[in-house]
């Protein structure tokens, strides 16, 4: 039944604009890391763990993990939106996972970067943010991966979460957004004090860095949103869910 | 015929939940905005038109216009579900209009004080992202009396822009709550220093502010995105629109 029903599928079909809305948002979070990465070296020494340039690791891991990496999984479903669903949500989860452990690095090097300076940890707004994205974005990993990935979830119950899974995998992702930014700009404060109001050149680019962070938010956004680019739910995503069900429901004790 | 369509409408229905969200939501904005004034009054020595506290003018009329206003015009569609489409809409122009002149207010008193303090203006990524924020929306509120409001525009366009208008009137809202972050954060590294890192009360206070903030923006974004608590689309507005076409056609110079 599987076969057939994977086989037997909605003809492949892409909106025309789409593509382009994914290249354009791609180039948008290739440069947000290249420029994290140019501000880094060219203002703050470059990166090193042991040294003081474990400061540096913490803003560029967290751009790569929880900035683009998480942005890309939440578009796994609008790109590969003709492959069978099983691929997709294993695809997501892997992207989720790869954003999850770069971040975790990232959390480690700030973390021990004060511990060795003496500093105190977790006073500012950025890093209280910062705290509620990382321990959202875990439960949120380990929902998704109870409810979709692990074959013992009922099919009603995954079609109840399914819509605050979406919900707050968006939320997370914005928070992380507005996270970023507002390290970005405790960073320039600390640093360039007085000379950001004369407009230096790592403030401008610090700037920059800035509105294409909220950028790169805006266009996941909005291809995540928009009602006609949806994947289109097909026979297969109903056939694949009663066939898991069916499989497991000898086995896994909360079903009977 | 809109008589007739408007009294044979949908019956009103409210979801069951609805009203305790949208409660929920009031309060986090209304805990906003006070406690956007305990932190100036507490802290910042108050406000004033014609001395030093001008500046604090500025972080509250934000709050009040394009936070907690702001968000509100967009919860209207939500909340006033079963009455007549034309009056929401009315409505929910006044709020957004009532933001913007709020929002002005805000904006000169923030330039007025740097002009009379000889400050630079416009060199941090909080004005950056706030110029922008003001210009999007002022754009947006155009084009959507443009389209809605002023009885000119055709059906067709109306159902096209209508999306977008929704796309961008979230990202909006979302990016004033990230540049009120921005700005508050701007606001504590400059005046509190190394006592920042001391847990000072102040810090404190803003740090719990910023989170509501965040949290007051993720309410509205669950309240909008809720599938199945948007507003049914009634046989009323479809004839009211067609009846707009109808009694304008004739005068207005764009449509043959």
């Amino acid at each position: 039944i599987v076969c057939l029903s994977m086989e037997g599928g909605a003809a492949a079909s892409t909106p025309a604009a789409l593509p382009y809305y994914v290249a354009f948002s791609q180039l948008l979070g290739l440069t947000l890391v290249a420029m994290t990465g140019a501000w880094l070296g060219l203002y703050r020494g470059g990166i090193a763990w042991e040294s003081d340039l474990q400061f540096n690791a913490h803003p560029l891991c967290m751009v790569i993990g929880l900035v683009f990496l998480q942005g890309d999984a939440l578009l796994v479903y609008r790109v590969f939106r003709n492959e069978a669903k099983r691929t997709t949500k294993v695809l997501h989860g892997l992207l989720h996972v790869f954003a999850l452990v770069i971040a975790l690095v990232g959390l480690v090097a700030v973390f021990d970067y004060h511990r060795k300076k003496g500093y105190t940890d977790l006073y500012s707004l950025h890093s209280w943010c910062g705290i509620l994205v990382f321990v959202l974005y875990l439960v949120q990993w380990l929902a998704g991966f109870s409810f979709f990935l692990f074959p013992g979830a009922p099919f009603s119950l995954r079609s109840r979460y399914r819509p605050q899974h979406i919900f707050f995998g968006a939320t997370i992702f914005l928070l992380s957004v507005g996270t970023a930014l507002l390290g970005l700009k405790e960073a320039l404060l600390f640093s360039l004090g007085d000379k950001y109001s004369a407009f230096e050149p790592e403030g401008v680019l610090a700037n920059v860095l800035g509105l294409l962070l909220a950028c790169f938010g805006g266009a996941v956004l909005y291809i995540l949103t928009r009602a006609d680019w949806k994947r289109p739910s097909q026979a297969e995503e109903q056939a694949l869910s009663m066939d898991f069900k069916t499989l497991t429901e000898g086995d896994s004790p909360g079903s009977q």
